[in-house]
C-alpha cells in the first residue's frame, strides 16, 4: 500500500518514535537471499541485516519451523528430543567451557540471565562494560548502553573506554603499550570495584565491540583484558549476539579477538528470524542459575525454536557460508580498501568477514566524525538500491553487515554503488 | 527415544533443575488439537497448555508463518503492513484507551516495558503488586514475584495481600466490607511509597490472579483497586498474558472481573507458540516511552510475529472460540461442582471459562493446604491419560486450563478421568 498511509498507520498503531531507517523509510514487502523489495517491485541488495544470516526467505528453515509448528510446539516443561539434541549440537561448536544452555526468546534476555548468573556465582555486583556498548533494552540490560557517555556509572556498573587503533586513548604509543593503557583503564575500574565493596562479578563485552565500531585492538588485548577480569575473582561474559553464526568466518567472535568466555550469549542470527536466544555456560554455572531461580521462560527452549535453530546450523554447514563470508568479506574489504584511497571524507575501512565498516570523517588528518556524512551515505546508497545504515559510538561509520549467503555479484554490485555514493556524499 | 536416556542428555545441555512436569516426566512428540502423544504413541488429554490456544498443531497458524517466514521476516525499521494491521486490529479489540503498542518477544519483556513506562510516565518509582503474584523473570520483573511470601517487600515494590473469598484476610465479613479491608491494605501500601519519597507508578496486576489461584473477587474490587491507583497518581497496569485472549470467555481479563486497564501486557497465546507478546497504552503514554528509550527489539514487531498473532485472532473469530469457552468452560465446572461434593479433600472449584482451579486441602472446614495431595492428583491424572498440573499461591490446585478449542468429547473424558483420580488420590 501507499508508503506515506502507511506512516501515518504506524505513527498511531505503533508511536511516533518507533524507529524506521532512512530520511525517506522504505516499506518492504518479500525477500529473498541477499534481495529484498519494496511495495513496488523495486529491488535492493540488502547489506545491513544479520538476522536472516542463512538469506530472506530460507526455505529450508521456513519448512523446519513450518514442520514442527504442526507437528509439536510446547513449553520446556516435557522431555523433548530435539531442545536437547539442538543445546547439544551448540555446545559441540563451542570451546569446551561453555557446556549448557538457557534458552531465551531475545539477545536481551540472554543477557539478562548471564549478569544475573555471574552475580550468583561470584556474589558480587559489580559488572564492567564498555563505554560505547549497547546489549539490549530490559531494566537491567540497559543501564550498560553508552556508560560512562549518555548514561552514567553507577555503583554497580563502570565503563572503561573501549579499545581502539583509530582514535586511541594516547596518541603516540606501540600496540603493546596501547594495550597496556587500556587494560589499566580495566585495572581502575575494577579497583574502584573494591573500593566500593560492590565486588567485581564480570565483564560483559561483545567478542568484536561491533556497536563500538568494529575497531581494530591492540596486539592480545581481549585474552588479557578475560585474564584480569579472572584474575580478580570476575567472569568474562562474551556477547555473541551479533558476533556469532559465523558472521566474522569464525564460528564465534571470541574465535576472531582471541580469547575464551565464561559465559556465552547468542541471538539474532541463531534462528533466521524466529525468536530464539541462550546463555551458555559451564554446567556448574548454569546449574547454580537453576537452582537459586527457578527460570522458566514459556516460550523458550521450545520445539519450534530448537527446529529453527538446527536449521540455521544445517544450511551453514551445508552451504559451507563460512567459507563464503570469509571469501566475500575479503573481496568487500579489498574493495572498500581501494575505495577509500585518497578520499578524505572515507576515513578507514575495518571488521571482520561480512561485518564492514567504513569510517566517515571530516578530513583524514583530524578523522573528526562526521555524522551528517555518514547519515547521507546510507541515504544514498539506499536510492542506489544497496540497504545500509550509519553505526558505531560516534554515529559516523557506514555498517556493512549482509546476509551471510551474499553473492560476489552482490558484493561487486555493492561496490559499484558505493563508488557513486562516494563521489555524490563524499566527493 | 527412550526417556531415561533424554532426561540424562537433557540434564548435561540444559542443566539439572530445568523444571519438568510429574514425578515421572513424559516425552512429547506430536499433537493435534487438544491431544498430545508420546514416544510410545500414548494420547494425552492437553488440560494445561494455554499458549498453544487455537490447538497443538494448528495447521492455519503453521501455514501463515510458514508463508511469511518464505516471503519477508525482517526488523521493525522499514514499513511493513501486516505489522501495522496487526496492531490496530489489537487496539480494535481493546477498551478505548488501548490504542498503540510496543511489541516484544516474551510476557517478561512486556512487562519489563509496562513497568519503565510507568515510572517515566509518572515519574515516580514505586509498584504495587500482589503478594503471589508471577510476572516474569528479568532482573526487574522477577522483583514482583511472591513479594512479601519468598521474596521480602522493597522500597519499590510493595504488594498487597491478593483478594480471596475462600481464605479471606478478616473472616466473618460480608463481601463489601472484605473488600473494603483488601482495598485498605492497597491504601496502605500506596501510603508508604508517599512516606518514602519513592511515589506511587503504579499497579500491576493479573486481570484474574491467575497464579495467586483463580480466586473469587469480593465485589467491585478491581474498579474500585484500580480508581485507588488512580487517584493516587498511579497507572494501572493489566497483565493479560495468561487472561487475554478468550481465556476467560471475555476477550480479555480486565472484562471478565470489571476493570479498565491504563496498560496491558500481552503474551502466551498470542502467536500459539510463535514468542510474540506486547505492551499496550494510549498513544500518549507509548510515544512519552518511545521518546526517552529508543526502544527497539530486534525481533519484535517482525512480519512473521505479525502473521502468527493475524492467524490466532482469525482462528478465534472464524470458529467462534469465545462461545466454545464459554459453553465447555460451563460443563467442566458443573462437571466439577459435583464431583468435589461431600469430598473432604477437594475443597473448592473456581474459574472463569477455560481457566478452572480445584482447591486441595487437609479437609473442607480448616481448607488447610494439602499440596501433597495437590501434587498427587496431576500425576494420577497423567497415569489416566489426562495432563493438568499443581498451582497457586499454596501449591494446592489443580490446575485445569486446556487449549480453547477443547471439545465436549474431551471434557467429558476429563471428567470421569477426575472421578477416578479424585477417588484414589482424594478417596
Amino acid at each position: 500500500m501507499d508508503s506515506t498511509r502507511l506512516l501515518r498507520r504506524r505513527e498511531k498503531s505503533l508511536g511516533v518514535g518507533a524507529e524506521l531507517f532512512y530520511s525517506q523509510p522504505i516499506q518492504l514487502v518479500r525477500g529473498q537471499g541477499a534481495h529484498v523489495f519494496d511495495e513496488t517491485g523495486r529491488r535492493y541488495v540488502d547489506f545491513y541485516n544479520n538476522v536472516p544470516a542463512v538469506g530472506h526467505g530460507n526455505a529450508y528453515v521456513a519448512d523446519a519451523i513450518s514442520l514442527q509448528q504442526r507437528t509439536l510446539n510446547v513449553n520446556s516443561r516435557y522431555l523433548h528430543e530435539g531442545v536437547v539434541a539442538y543445546a547439544e549440537r551448540l555446545a559441540a561448536l563451542h570451546c569446551p567451557n561453555i557446556e549448557s544452555f538457557i534458552f531465551s526468546c531475545s539477545g536481551t534476555e540472554a543477557n539478562d540471565v548471564a549478569i544475573q548468573m555471574a552475580r550468583m556465582a561470584t556474589g558480587k555486583r559489580g559488572v564492567l562494560c564498555s563505554n560505547a556498548a549497547y546489549h539490549g533494552n530490559s531494566d537491567l540490560v540497559g543501564r550498560f548502553t553508552n556508560v560512562g557517555r549518555t548514561q552514567p556509572e553507577s555503583e554497580e556498573v563502570r565503563s572503561f573506554p573501549f579499545p581502539d587503533l583509530y582514535r586511541p586513548i594516547t596518541v603516540g604509543l606501540g600496540e603493546e603499550e596501547l594495550a597496556d593503557a587500556y587494560l589499566e583503564t580495566i585495572r581502575k575500574a575494577i579497583a574502584r570495584f573494591e573500593t566500593s565493596g560492590v565486588g567485581l562479578a564480570g565483564m560483559l563485552v561483545c567478542s568484536i565491540f561491533a556497536n563500538e565500531g568494529m575497531p581494530n585492538l591492540p596486539g592480545h588485548f581481549m585474552a588479557r583484558a578475560a585474564a584480569m577480569v579472572r584474575d580478580a575473582g570476575g567472569l568474562v561474559i562474551a556477547d555473541e549476539v551479533q558476533a556469532g553464526f559465523g558472521r566474522t568466518g569464525h564460528w564465534w567472535g571470541y574465535e576472531a579477538t582471541g580469547f575464551q568466555p565464561d559465559i556465552v550469549t547468542l541471538g539474532k542470527p541463531m534462528g533466521n528470524g524466529v525468536p530464539v536466544s541462550a546463555t551458555g555456560a559451564s554446567r556448574g554455572l548454569i546449574e547454580r542459575f537453576r537452582s537459586k531461580t527457578d527460570h522458566f521462560n514459556t516460550f523458550a527452549s521450545s520445539p519450534l525454536q530448537a527446529a529453527a535453530g538446527m536449521a540455521v546450523l544445517d544450511v551453514i554447514e551445508r552451504d559451507e557460508l563460512l567459507d563464503n563470508v570469509r571469501r566475500i568479506g575479503r573481496f568487500l574489504k579489498d574493495g572498500l580498501d581501494q575505495l577509500v584511497v585518497g578520499n578524505q571524507h572515507l576515513g578507514d575501512v575495518r571488521g571482520r568477514g561480512l561485518f564492514l565498516v567504513v569510517e566517515v570523517v571530516t578530513d583524514r588528518e583530524s578523522r573528526t566524525p562526521d555524522p551528517g556524512r555518514a547519515a547521507a551515505m546510507p541515504d544514498r546508497l539506499k536510492e542506489l538500491g544497496v540497504l545500509t545504515a550509519p553505526a558505531g559510538a560516534y554515529k559516523t561509520l557506514v555498517k556493512v553487515r549482509p546476509p551471510l549467503v551474499l553473492t560476489t555479484d552482490d558484493a561487486a554490485s555493492f561496490l559499484k554503488a558505493f563508488e557513486v555514493a562516494r563521489n555524490d556524499v563524499c566527493g
